[in-house]
């Protein structure tokens, strides 16, 4: 696995039951799978000696994160690695503007978008689509950064031409697009496996609440109408063999406030929004995306429980949620799970996942520990 | 955690969700736990230098077996190391015969039995309470070695004075004790949790069918009547109390053919009949034994599901039941967990645990899984 950071933490987790060795490409020997006891090797994803080192002997190659130049993705390929997902998969995932224009060709529905370049180009979309505009980098945001809602040319100029101290983290290219702004009434994730063989195996659709542009809550099911859930379960099937994933796909949509629902993005390996399955689902993502990716039966991804799931995001106070993780475990019926990381303000550190009668009863009680983990 | 089995995996797996580190003393760099990745030291839990320099800076210390020598854990504790369980308590699931007469003086019901040195105790014992005779090592036996049913003198005598080529294996110590023969109606279980300050979580009956002195299959809850499994609840944490048990305490009992319950034998530590509580209970043994040992709040224990559990026991020949797993994954609902352990006849190499919506039902497609996994 590419990346060691807590969905291969959690992959490693899952994997100890099949008896499967999650070998993982680490920044550090302090990255969060490393800690959990995932075989790993130090190196970058950048570094195609470091990929060709890691992935040696491997029978499947997968990845915790999109950040991986294609060229290298195509050097692993050529070198016998097997890819899950494939890089013609991958790419979609990775690329903001080339995912929403093959979506757009193969007649997927999306929020109005275009390239930008420039403040003209930006002008020009604005003047189609209305103030204010949303304004993505191309490659390399993820937990909304890297996403802007701009009201004004003013302010898309301050963006589009940044000092130096205003460069968007984590934002390694300099591409944009230009989106039109949804007026949102939810945002959701259809979350699903697909298989070598193109078998697919789809979980009961979640809904996902943010805050700060980082994904806060979830609630599972989605409490959505059976119209709009079953339309985005087709949408979200039809992708997933459009664009040949393999593992876990999840596609997150919007719906609008007049029930219109539009793709926003694609991941392809486990999500922050597919957590609860841990507890929740027959089979959890993790070891679903392990089946899938190693051409093994899928699971059955059927619902043992409605569940809910809190973020737990690091404050500007650097308290360690492990410190008070005592205390939060005498909420009844939550299940914690820690990424041992250092905090950092806006840093997903952990979770909470509660199981109840419904998935708004279920998140009392899970934003009830995570209050007490986090300190809020 | 002194030893680095299965036991020790699982609860590895378990402490990454709360990010707990559990270093293990291992045998080898091929123990369970260690290929699951838990940090661990090389030593033996008979030399009292390796478990000082195992324990070295942990919180707490705690067991996956017993094979410790109480000297040694008097040893750790003098040198300030928290134990739990405490040595007071686990000396009784260490030693047989201490066990019982310590059970047997606070008044819990157990099978007749007595310390057997010689052909003449035994036969003085069995003109008391009639051949069949149950034989058991005091120490040391565990997955029914060390456990012999006898039907004459001429028998015992043969097991009483072994050649060396017949010498139990796994039996360190040379005391005896013998038991009283019961014609069993089933054998159950009942797991609890008891933590520092005597608190106890007490999870749903077990059943524990055994084949050939070995756990087979269980089935949760335990298909017997309320009047039953609710004496032997009671029994179980009137026990926990009187033998200041913390962690995991198995109590493994029987059920006469007359309806009468009796004590077989005691563990402290996650037990091989409570794996189904993985899936199945709103918190897993592996995680509520952290709990309790660490003194934090123990967690819910009610089923989510009915469920049942079927051992991999290693066979004859040396299939690896990894070989066998993308077969096995085809039956639906099934959670297969193997320990990563070599193939041996007669050694546990994994589990299966399926949920149901009875025991029964869930059994079916546990032991498919698990035929397809061992190739029987």
């Amino acid at each position: 696995m590419i990346g060691a950071g807590q969905l291969a933490r959690m992959t490693h987790q899952a994997a100890i039951a099949l008896g499967v060795e999650v070998c993982v490409l680490a920044r550090s020997d302090r990255d969060s799978a490393v800690l959990a006891g995932a075989p790993f090797r130090i190196g970058s994803p950048s570094s195609v000696e470091d990929l060709l080192a890691a992935t040696e002997g491997c029978d499947v190659v997968t990845f915790d994160h999109e950040l991986i130049p294609l060229a290298h993705l195509a050097e692993l390929q050529r070198r016998g690695r097997q890819l899950h997902p494939a890089p013609s998969a991958l790419r979609l995932a990775q690329d903001k503007s080339e995912a929403r224009s093959a979506l757009f060709a193969a007649g997927f529905p999306l929020p109005g978008f275009a390239p930008v370049s420039s403040i003209g180009d930006v002008e020009d979309f604005a003047s189609q689509h209305k103030w204010p505009v949303v304004l993505k980098r191309a490659r390399g945001g993820y937990d909304g950064r890297g996403v802007h809602v701009v009201e004004s040319a003013e302010q898309a100029f301050r963006l589009l031409a940044p000092k130096d101290s205003q460069k968007d983290e984590g934002a390694p290219g300099g591409e944009w697009i230009a989106e039109q702004f949804v007026e949102l009434a939810a945002e959701l994730t259809i979350l699903l496996a697909r298989d070598h063989q193109g078998r697919t195996a789809l979980y009961p659709p979640i809904q996902t609440v943010q805050r700060e542009g980082m994904l806060r809550h979830l609630l599972m099911p989605a409490p959505l109408s059976r119209a709009v859930t079953e339309e985005a379960a087709g949408i979200a099937t039809a992708i997933a063999e459009a664009v040949g994933a393999t593992g876990i796909l999840a596609v997150e949509m919007f719906l609008d406030s007049s029930g219109t629902l539009s793709v926003n993005e694609l991941a392809m390996r486990p999500h922050n929004s597919g957590h609860a399955t841990i507890e929740a689902a027959e089979t959890s993502q993790f070891e679903q995306h392990l089946r899938a990716v190693l051409g093994w039966p899928l699971g059955p991804t059927t619902l043992r429980s409605p569940a809910a799931t809190v973020n737990l995001i690091g404050g500007a106070e650097a308290a360690d949620p492990a410190l008070r993780l005592p205390a939060a475990l005498a909420v009844g019926g939550v299940h914690v799970h820690l990424y041992a990381k250092a905090t950092r303000p806006g840093r997903k550190l952990g979770h909470v996942t509660a199981l109840g009668s419904d998935p708004a009863e279920a998140l009392e009680r899970a934003e009830a520990a995570a209050a007490i983990l986090t300190g809020r």
